[in-house]
Formats: C-alpha cells, structure tokens, sequence
C-alpha cells in the first residue's frame, strides 16, 4: 500500500496544501527523531519551525502520540516495503538466495534509516504505547521470511528444537493465532532465530557497538546466515 | 572492585554525607533513566527532589553529562560484578557449564535491570558520548567470554570463516589491540556470534517484541546456545 505522498496535480488546492503540510510536519518530526529519538517529538517546535500556530498544527496532529504513531506506521511500511521490492517472489528464485535477499533487505534499511529502525525496535518512547494495529503492520516482514522459509527443508536444530519441551506449542500458538497458511513449528523457530539474530548484529552495530573492535558486523552475519541455511 | 556504597561507621562525618548523597542522586537518577531513558535525566529535577539548590548538587555533578558517566560507570561495573560472580573459575567447572553460566548471568541482569541494560546496550543518549575509559569497563564481560570460550575446541563454522575472507584479520586484529593472552581468531569470533545472539534476544524481549508471540525467548536463546555449543 503506497502512501500518499506525491500530491496529484488534479487535487483541489486545499487537499494539495494539506498533504504537502502533512509531509512537512512527518519529515520535520523524522528530523527530531534522528536528533533526540521519540522522545524529543515536538509537536509546538515543529509548529514554530513552518511559522504555524499551535492550533493550525493540532489539525493535523491532536497530539504527540497521534504523530508519533503515524511515524511508527511510516516506519513499518517502509520496511514492508523494502522487503516486499528485494525478496523475489517464490517462483522467482531458490529459497537461499530469497532468503539472502531478505536479510540484505532488512539490514540495508537498517543502515540507511537508523533512527526508524531504533523507533520501531529498540527501547520504547517513554509515556507512549503503540496502537494494536501497528503490530500488524510489524508482522508484514515477518510473514515473508515464514514464506520463503517454508520452502527450505527443516534443520536438524529446529526439528530436535520441537521435538520435546514447551517450544512447540509456543510456536504453534504463534503460528496458529496468525491465520493464514499452517506453518510447521520448525519454520517459525527458525524465522525466530533469524530474525534474532539479525536484530543483534543490527542494533550493535547501529549503537556503534562494533566501530572500536574494527569486525565488519556483516561479515558475521554472514556466518550466522551460513550456519541456519545448514540447518544448524 | 566494590563500589563505595555503604559508608563506614568510621568516616568523618562530613564524608559519610557526602557519600550518602552522592548514593541518593544516583538512586533519583537511576529512577529518571527508568521513566524516561538516558534523556530524560535532569539534575535540576533531581535537586529540587531532594530539597537541595542547584549549586549545591553541582558540587557533586558539574554537569548531566557526569552524571550519566558515573551510571554507564556504575551499570558496567554491576554487570561485570554480575558475570564474575556466575561464572565459575576454569579450574572449578567445564567449559560447557561456564558458557552456560555466562549466558545465564547477562540473561538475567538485563531481565532483572531493563534500563541499566538500555542504557548500555541500547541507543545512545541524545548529545551524549561517553568516555574512552568505559569502554575498557565493557569489555570486562566479554574477557570473561573469551577466556570461557578459548577452553572449548574449535567449532567447524568459525574454522571455515576465518580461513579466508576478511574475518580472520579483524578478528586477530581486535584481540591483538586488547593486549593481554593471544587468543584464536576462532574463539573471538565464537564470542561475537554469542554475545550478538544474547543482545538479539535480550533486545527484542526487553523491549516487548516477544509479548504477543507466546514464545518464550529464554528457550529460543537455549536453541542458539545449544547450536554455538556443538560448532555450528
């Protein structure tokens, strides 16, 4: 679902003013989360930086938390989306290489975008709670990686995994409680694990974790990627 | 190394109240970070809290920024007081068992100190970089993980990636700058896939991703130690 951004010529003057406005408003508010995180969004020095009056901007946005959420479901959907353009579909390519593509995805947006990446999964904004729907918007990558997933022959790790203790019911809660497609537990271990793991090299690596040691933190996630695709 | 916390009953009194104060900003403060994260500390908050002017309580922080050092301070040294105490010396138990400990040990830290965690681990503090000198402190865990690791034989995947690529310099690099016992470049690689898998799942749990899943992290991060353990 793309946003509407680009203003279409043949809209009514007043609908362009309010989406070109509303554009300001959401870039200006990205600027204040890449300086201070969700905490430093604020809705009267974004007012006072267009020359609006707090109540012009309350128009918009009835408050910080309501601006806020437009800027998690922002964030959400530039992810799906940047997933949903690298990760060829299932007749397109071998599960491995769609399976490469989505984690290249997910850490090249990572990399480009790191105060959206921080705003959706790391610490959360004090005072603020994200609205229900916007975790499903968060699931959207993950159903990818359970799609491409499912098309690689279950591992020897997740399978013992499921085998025994109280993982397999978990998973199949998850699964279960998700609709859609069954999903064998093993797979969603396994788009646990990598997802896991690709979030600690990610939020390592984007808090500067890494810089003093001089390891390319991709050249371990390689390893890491290696090691599931065997099954291990 | 004991952080001066309890005054003794020998002190002067005039040091025995510095101390006690010093005890109760940093507590105020500890409190702050909680709410609000690394930037929500105030020390005019905190002066006013504890019924003190300003300049009184800048005799004891000159600024926000020395005061957030002395919690990155007193929060790596809590961990590392943590891992030490888990973790039994190599004559006292199998490798197996030390790793096992270790994991547990920063499992239950940050379960047990989210915000101390956050602030370490997660993103920086808006305006803030802390001093060189902590980083030498953040490391003392991962000596520990080092020195637990070097015990067990190599794994087949960290043989295979530092056998060509441009893993093995970095890795022989970084050690080589630590200084102290040589250390395969294997081993330290074993110590970074740990420490990244523990950060994924410590992350993503303590930030609530896990919630809604059912799926317990803590038997996911067993699943990730098991594979580390045989070599994968």
């Amino acid at each position: 679902m793309p946003e509407a951004a680009s203003p279409s010529s043949r809209r009514p003057p007043r609908a362009r003013y309010r989406e070109l406005t509303l554009r300001e408003i959401k870039d200006l508010a990205w600027e204040q989360v890449a300086e201070g995180g969700g905490a430093a969004l604020s809705l009267n020095s974004i007012a006072r930086r267009m020359g609006l009056t707090g109540p012009a901007l309350y128009r918009y946005f009835a408050n910080r938390d309501a601006l806020l959420t437009e800027l998690v479901r922002e964030g959400y959907r530039g992810l799906a989306e940047a997933v949903d353009a690298a990760v060829p579909g299932a007749g397109e390519a071998d599960p491995e290489l769609r399976l490469r593509a989505f984690v290249h995805a997910l850490w090249t947006w990572s990399a480009e975008m790191p105060h959206r990446y921080l705003l959706l999964f790391g610490a959360p904004v004090p005072g603020y709670a994200a609205p229900e729907d916007t975790f499903e918007q968060a699931f959207r990558p993950m159903a990818v990686l359970f799609d491409v997933l499912a098309e690689l022959p279950p591992g020897p790790a997740e399978t013992r995994a499921v085998s025994g203790g109280p993982l397999r019911d978990q998973l199949a809660g998850w699964v279960d409680a998700r609709g859609g497609e069954p999903l064998p537990p093993e797979v969603a271990l396994r788009a646990v694990r990598c997802w896991a793991r690709l979030h600690g090299l990610i939020s390592l690596a984007l808090v500067g974790q890494f810089t003093a040691t001089g390891v390319d933190p991709e050249e371990v996630l390689r390893v890491e990627l290696d090691a599931l695709l065997a099954g291990h």
